[in-house]
C-alpha cells in the first residue's frame, strides 16, 4: 500500500506496450500529474506533442493477460486556473445540412477556480496564442467544477499500439463524464504488468463531448491500482457510490451501446446471480444509459445499474 | 378552457388525417383513457387490434400547419391492477454474437400499486394468455411506479398515416421515459386541427425500452391543448420542471442525435438569444442527452439543456 | 392478358390504401406514363405538387395479403427531350466536415435523345425556371441513357400511407439503377388488389443518388403483373437474365444490407433447395452487393447471385 | 528496378513502425510470399500467430511523411492446392432476429486450381484439423479463381500499431476483391520508408467476406513500389485497367461510403481538372460503390470511376 508520488518525464499519444515508466504494487497508490490535451503542463508550457498525451504507463506487479486492473480515482483536481474549449459543435453531431451554417471554431478561454468550484469563461488569450471573446450572451455563466479524466487505459492485446484519439476494450479516449474522482474503473489486463495510462483532463464536460473538447486542462491525480486475478472482463466497467456501469466504444452509437449492454449482462450474470432472463427483465424496467463521447473515432455508451436496487434483490 | 370528458370508441394503429373523434378548443383540456400496447382496456378485455392503438384524433380549433401544438400531460395514471413487458432483451440492444445465447421471450405480469406507487413482477397468468413464473432471483424486486407514455403525436404532412410502430417529426412511438405527468411537449403541426394521437402507456419503463416493452397498461389521462401560432419548429420538443428538450427520431442513435441536437441549437438560437457559437460553446460544457427507445424502428434520443443555467445568463 | 392503355388522372404523394385507378386481371399488361419528381408531365406541365407523385394505384385481380405481386417491367422510355438533375453532392454523402466546402446546389438540364441512346448536359433553362451553364469541365460529357424507376411499391400493412420520400418493406423510393427494362420485381402484399404505384423515372442515374436526384424525367412505361399465391416474401426482390437479387431499405445501410442479406439467405433456402449452411458457404464466396440509393430516408442495399451459377448447382 | 526475391523470417499482426524487414529503391519490385489468414505457409505448416500475419514491412528508399507509396501488385497467385472458408454468416450481416437461426460455424476445405483457374469444395479436412463435409446441394460447385489481396498497408502516423484485424487510413484488414493482380494502390506515406506490410491472400471472395472469409491461403506475390513524393491523399485510393478508386475503412457503412466519396471529390477536383461542382454533376450520375468488407472492425467502401469516361472529357 505504498504511495509513489511520480513526476513525468515523458508522455505518449499511443497507448500501447511501452516501457514502464514506474512499477508499482497490487494495491499501491499513485499521485502524479497529468497534461493538457494539447501537450500543456500545470504552467502553461508545451512539454509534449497534442492529442491527449498520457502520463505513463505504470507497471502493476502480479497483473497478468486475463486478469482485470481495477483503478480508484482517488483524486483528479486540476492545477492550473485555466482551461480551453472549443467554440462550435462539431460537424459530426448536428444534421449533415446544418453544418452549412456552423462558424469556424475557435479556441476559448475558461478561469477555473477550484477552491470556489466553479469555471467561466474569460477574455483573456488562450493558451494557444489566438484570443476568443466571450460572446456578451454568455458574460453570466458560471459552470460548477466537474473534473473528469477523458483518456485512460491500459496496454492492447498482440502489440496493438492505440491512438490516444480513440477508445476500445483497452479503454482510451472516452470522454465520459462519469469517470470523476470516486469512481472505481476495470480494465481487461492483456499483457503483463497492465501497463496503466491516463490523461486528457477535463475540469467540466458536457455529454457527448459535442464541441471536440471538455475545459481541457492539466490535472494533479491520485490513483490507486488492485489486481483482479482470474476476473476477466471484455470491456471496461466502473463502479461508483450509487451506480455500477459498463462502457461500450464504437461507432455507430448503436454498436456502442450493444457492447455496454452485453458486457452489463455477463456482469449481472456472473455477479449478481441473474441469468439471462432475469437480467434481461430487471435491465428493462430499469436500465440508465449515459453518453459519453459522440466525437471521437469511436463513440462511448455506458450503460449503468442502481447498486442500491442490485442490493434489495437479496 | 374547457374540460372535455371523452369515451374513445375507435382507436387507430397509423398517426395520420383520421376522422376527428372529438373536436376541442385551444386551451381545453380532455380527460380520456388509453388502451395498452396490445390492445387490452382496464378491463383487460381486448377492444383493439396491438401494435400501441392510439386514442383520438383529437382536432384542436385554430392549429394550421407551420403552428406549434402545446399538450401539457397534466395525468398520466394506470388504470388497472396489473401491466405486462417482455422478458428477454431485444436482439438489435445486445452484440450480434449474443443474440446466439438468448432465450425466447415470454409475457411477465407485474402487480401495479398506484396508492403505493410500486410495480412488482408477479406469477398470475397475464392477460395474453401465457403463464410465466417470476424469477427466483427477482421474487424481491420493486420498483417505483413511474408512468409514461410511449406513443403520441399529430397528423404527418402530405397525407401520410405512419405506423404507431415508429417515430418521425409528428412524434409517434419515441418511448422516452421523460413523458411523464407535467411535462409539455411541442409538436409541428402540419395539418388543419394538428389532429392530435395518444396511446401507449407505460407503468415503468427503462431507458432504451430495450426488452420491447416497459410495463404496458391502460391509463388515465388528462391532458391540455393548447396553440402556439407561427411558432415553426423541426423535430418534438418538451419541457418540465428543471429542463427544456429536443428530440430527434431516426436509426442510428447517430442520425437521432443528430437530429436533437440541431434542434436545440435552433431553440436557444430563437428563444435564448444565443449564437451559433454561444450555443455551441454552452452546450458543449453542459448538454445532457438521454436514450429514448432503442427498440422500435426509429430510435430516439433526447438532448436537454437546464433551465436554471439557461435562467443564470440573463 | 389484356393491355391497358390507361392515361393517369390524378396522382398520389404517399404509397397506400388509395382510391384504385384502375382494376387489371392477373397477367394484364398496362400501358401509361409517369411524370418526374417534380410532378412535370411529357410537356413539362407541372401536374402534380412534387416529391415522386405516383401514377396509380392499379388493383391486380386475386392479389390477397399473403401472396406477392410480380411485376416486370416491358418498357421503361423518357417521352420528353430533356431531364434534370442537382448539382452538388448530398450533405450525407460526404465527410461531415467536407460539407463546409459544398457550393450551393442548383438545377442543371440535360438532353435525352432517346433514338441515339445518350444523355448530354445542356445550357438551357430548366424547366423549374433556373438557368445554369454547364461546366466547360463537362462540355464534352455523353453518358449511355440508361432508365430506370425510382420509386414504385404496393400499399403496405395496417392502414400505412408511406411517403414516397422513402422506402421499406413495401417498395418505395429506393432510386437503384438495377430496376430498369427487363428486370421483374416481387413485392409482398399486404391488401387486397396489392394496389401497385409507380414513378419517378431516372434517364441516367449513378449509383447512391447522391446528388439527390437521377436525370429526372416523365416516361412511358409499360408493366405486366402477376399474382404468385402464397408465396410470402418479407422483403422487394427481382431478377432480370443473369441476376437474382433481394432489396433491403433502411438506415444506416449497414442494416439495409442485413434485411438484403437475410432475404437473399430465404431465397435460396426456399426456392434453391440450399440449408443456412449452404447458403452462406455459397454467398460467402459469390455474392455481390449494390447501394441503391444514400439519399432518401432509408438507404437501399441490393443482394444480388448470379442465375447462371445458381443454375450450375443442379 | 531491382527485382528482390525475399523470403520472410517473421510476421506482424499490427501495421506499424516495425523494423524494416528489406529495404528497397524507388521502383523496386519484391517477388515473396505470404502465408494465410490463420499462419499456415505453402507447406500447410503453422509459421505465425493467425490474424492475418504480415510479410514485411519493406522500407523504400525515399518515401518520406506527406508523400504517397504506389504498389502495383504485379502477381498474386496461391502457391499451395487448398484453401478454407467459414460456413455461416457472420451475425453482423444478417437481420438480428436471423442470428437465432443461425447454425455454428466450422471450416471448409476448398481445392484450388491454379492452372485450371478454379476452385471447389473439398472433403478432405482442412488443415485446422476439423473435417467438413461438403454439402450435397454444393457437391457440382465450382468458381472461377479470382484471387486478392486481403491486408496490406504502411506504417500509421504517431507511432501507432494497428491490429491486422481492422482497417483505416493505412490500409489495412480491407478485404476488398478489388485488390487483384495488375491493380495499383495508393497510400498515405506517414513514415519514412513508408514500411509496406501485406498478407492475408484470398483465392476467391464474396463482397463484403460475409462468412468472416475469402477462400484463405498462402500465396506468391509479387509488387513493384514506386515514390509519389508530395502527392498528399487521405484514404487509400487504386486503379486498374478500367476503373479509378477511392477506398473508405470506418463503420457503419455510411461513414466508409463517405470517406470514399470525399476521396474520389478530391481526386477528381486535384488530377482531373473538376471543381466541386463538376465533380458532383458527373459523380451523382457515373459513380459506382463497391463493398469492400462488412465483416472486419472496420468495413470498407469503394467509390470508383470509369476511367474511359474520364478520358473522354478532355
Amino acid at each position: 500500500m505504498t504511495l509513489h508520488r511520480f513526476q513525468p518525464r515523458r508522455y505518449h499519444s499511443t497507448i500501447g506496450s511501452h516501457e514502464p515508466e514506474l512499477r508499482i504494487g497490487d494495491g499501491d497508490t499513485v499521485a502524479t500529474t497529468t497534461i493538457d490535451a494539447g501537450g500543456r503542463d500545470r504552467n502553461g508550457d508545451v512539454v509534449a506533442q497534442g492529442g491527449n498525451p498520457q502520463t505513463g504507463p505504470f507497471f502493476v506487479d502480479g497483473a497478468e493477460p486475463g486478469d482485470v486492473l481495477a483503478v480508484t480515482f482517488d483524486r483528479l483536481t486540476p492545477n492550473r486556473p485555466s482551461g480551453y474549449t472549443g467554440t462550435v459543435l462539431a460537424e459530426n453531431v448536428v444534421d449533415p445540412i446544418h453544418v452549412r451554417t456552423l462558424p469556424a471554431s475557435r479556441l476559448l478561454s475558461w478561469a477555473v477556480d477550484v477552491e470556489a468550484g466553479t469555471v467561466r469563461p474569460q477574455d483573456v488569450e488562450t493558451q494557444e496564442g489566438s484570443s476568443f471573446a466571450v460572446p456578451d450572451s454568455l458574460r453570466r455563466l458560471t459552470l460548477p467544477l466537474a473534473p473528469m479524466v477523458g483518456c485512460f487505459g491500459v496496454a492492447p492485446q498482440r502489440g496493438e499500439a492505440i491512438s490516444t484519439a480513440t477508445s476500445g476494450r483497452h479503454g482510451g479516449n472516452m470522454d465520459y463524464r462519469g469517470f470523476s474522482a470516486g469512481v472505481t474503473v476495470y480494465l481487461p489486463v492483456s499483457v503483463s504488468g497492465a501497463l496503466f495510462h491516463i490523461g486528457d483532463g477535463h475540469a467540466v464536460q458536457g455529454d457527448g463531448e459535442i464541441v471536440g473538447t471538455g475545459i481541457e486542462i492539466s490535472f494533479d491525480v491520485e490513483f490507486t491500482c488492485r489486481v483482479r486475478r482470474g476476473r476477466s472482463i471484455t470491456w471496461p466497467r466502473g463502479e461508483n457510490a450509487d451506480w455500477i456501469f459498463a462502457v461500450g466504444n464504437a461507432r455507430p452509437l448503436d454498436q456502442a451501446l450493444q457492447h455496454a449492454t452485453s458486457e452489463m449482462v455477463r456482469w449481472l450474470e456472473e455477479d449478481h446471480g441473474l441469468d439471462a432472463t432475469a437480467a434481461s427483465i430487471l435491465m428493462g424496467q430499469a436500465v440508465h444509459y449515459d453518453v459519453g463521447n459522440v466525437f471521437d473515432p469511436a463513440y462511448t455508451v455506458v450503460c449503468r445499474m442502481s447498486k442500491e436496487l442490485l442490493g434489495s434483490l437479496r
